[in-house]
């Protein structure tokens, strides 16, 4: 624990928030009406909607099998990386923290499918050196709206627009998007200037969510970028990190990335001295549950 | 103008935000349903709504005969100070500001409108020597919700709540006050932790408004405290400021008061590096309308 200066106004500032605020979400049993939501956007402060999409078509019937027919044939783009690291802060090895962008390739939807299952089958046996081996992470993450695009066979299966969002913010969704992974994806740490509904539509994510307000426990650094490339064939042996090139005219490479490096799940690593003041606010969402989370946390 | 380095983040974030925001306020020609007002509560922005209130009965009808009769033999409560500066930063004539808080006294009702009727009368007259012989100020402006204690005789003439606002952010009001005063009343530049909505009832009030962001600009220091007191007999010239009395052990003298010294109208005096930044709302209000100043302006 570190020791604070009395006038240390960040400390006051995290230390009364806490004391102030509980790190539990708050829970509905339904989808807030447009003014209910709003009150929530106005104290920015995120909710999960339990079983709130239960009776959307996606929620009812999508499986591997269903989503295996529904886009056999199809091609999508796929994330590739060896930890699950897309977008983000990685060790290269020599001492610093670069940010670690993806391999992206398009890949057969089915093939995609049937490593996902694998992995998590091969994953959940093996265990110590076994576990070494299950190879790359494969996370098919796109956030271009892709489920009116590369996804839109799916599209009818979901709502259009989240009704209690749309009427209160005044505005159709920019963007829709629909990722599919398994145990091992993974997003680190990051923040959006976008109020987001994240829906659960089959297995589970959890979250680890902290408020704007603890920016000063995240270690926020401009980080160079890498992208992984395929060195030699398939598996994570075969990727390699290759420092993104200039674009800019002074040499220095091309511009850094300001990212969070600090991880709450890894609280030793990469802190501040406020870091250890972070409470996070940890919610599992189940299918068909429903998660408002608020722009910048 | 100040030079800035390009580094200084509080400059950026200052005239980032006056490049993104007009200092003009929003105009609604009728009040809003709960939603839209949920929808600047959200985004921290003052509106007005013209003429919102003109149906009001005190709108309708107010005016020195009615209030005289109505208040007839009635007590107020009354902030005397000489320059309008109650609760206001105020020089001490040896170089300092002290944060002067003004003489209260107990004023029958029909006395004190009578004494607002003819300083604004002579006011309006007068000029140069004469218009400082115009004399102290004094100003109805308590604010422990007196319109339902003080003044409660009127209380039946307003509206019991804002509709909008109540079902918005659920729940009634902390405080209904009401002031009176004339045009020599002034109430410094600071924030109150409220939503509140301001209705013009009779005669023209101007507003000057920061959003919180502009905190740097405002010079906010903690300012000694004294208290206007009666020291011969009425006219500014009988008004002496006397600092207040120590309440803590260290013999400091009474708890210091934090506050921005800063005046967007004398904006050369007491300004920080920041304060040329501060571009701030102007709004005058007519009788009948009503304006949402959000917490933290």
């Amino acid at each position: 624990m570190e020791t604070h200066k009395p006038e240390d106004s960040i400390f006051e500032l995290l230390t009364t928030y806490n004391e102030l605020n509980s790190s539990r979400i708050e829970e509905l049993d339904e989808e807030p009406s447009p003014l209910e939501f709003m009150r929530y956007v106005a104290r920015n402060t995120p909710f999960v909607v339990r079983r709130g999409a239960e009776d959307w078509t996606a929620t009812r019937t999508w499986n591997a099998g269903v989503l295996r027919s529904t886009l056999a044939g199809h091609r999508v783009n796929v994330a590739v990386t060896p930890f699950g690291n897309a977008d983000a802060p990685t060790p290269d090895g020599q001492g610093h923290t670069i940010f670690a962008k993806p391999h992206e390739e398009d890949q057969d939807f089915g093939q995609f499918l049937e490593y996902l299952i694998r992995q998590e089958i091969l994953g959940s046996v093996g265990s110590g050196q076994e576990s070494s081996k299950v190879g790359e992470v494969r996370y098919a993450q796109t956030q271009n709206d892709n489920l009116r695009h590369e996804y839109v066979t799916l599209f009818s299966q979901v709502e259009k627009s989240i009704a209690f969002a749309r009427i209160a913010l005044e505005r159709d969704p920019d963007a829709i998007n629909l990722w599919i992974g398994n145990s091992r994806s993974v997003t680190a740490l990051h923040r959006d200037n976008y109020e987001n509904i994240y829906v659960q539509i089959a297995g589970r994510k959890h979250f680890v969510l902290l408020p704007p307000l603890f920016q000063p426990c995240v270690n926020e650094q401009d980080l160079k970028p890498a992208t992984y490339v395929r060195a030699g064939g398939e598996g994570e042996e075969g990727l390699v990190l290759r420092m993104d090139e200039t674009v800019e005219e002074n040499g220095d490479g091309a511009p850094k990335v300001p990212f969070a490096t600090w991880d709450p799940d890894a609280p030793k690593v990469r802190a501040t001295p406020y870091s250890h003041l972070a409470e996070p606010m940890r919610v599992s969402l189940e299918p068909g549950d429903m998660l408002y989370l608020p722009a910048m946390w």
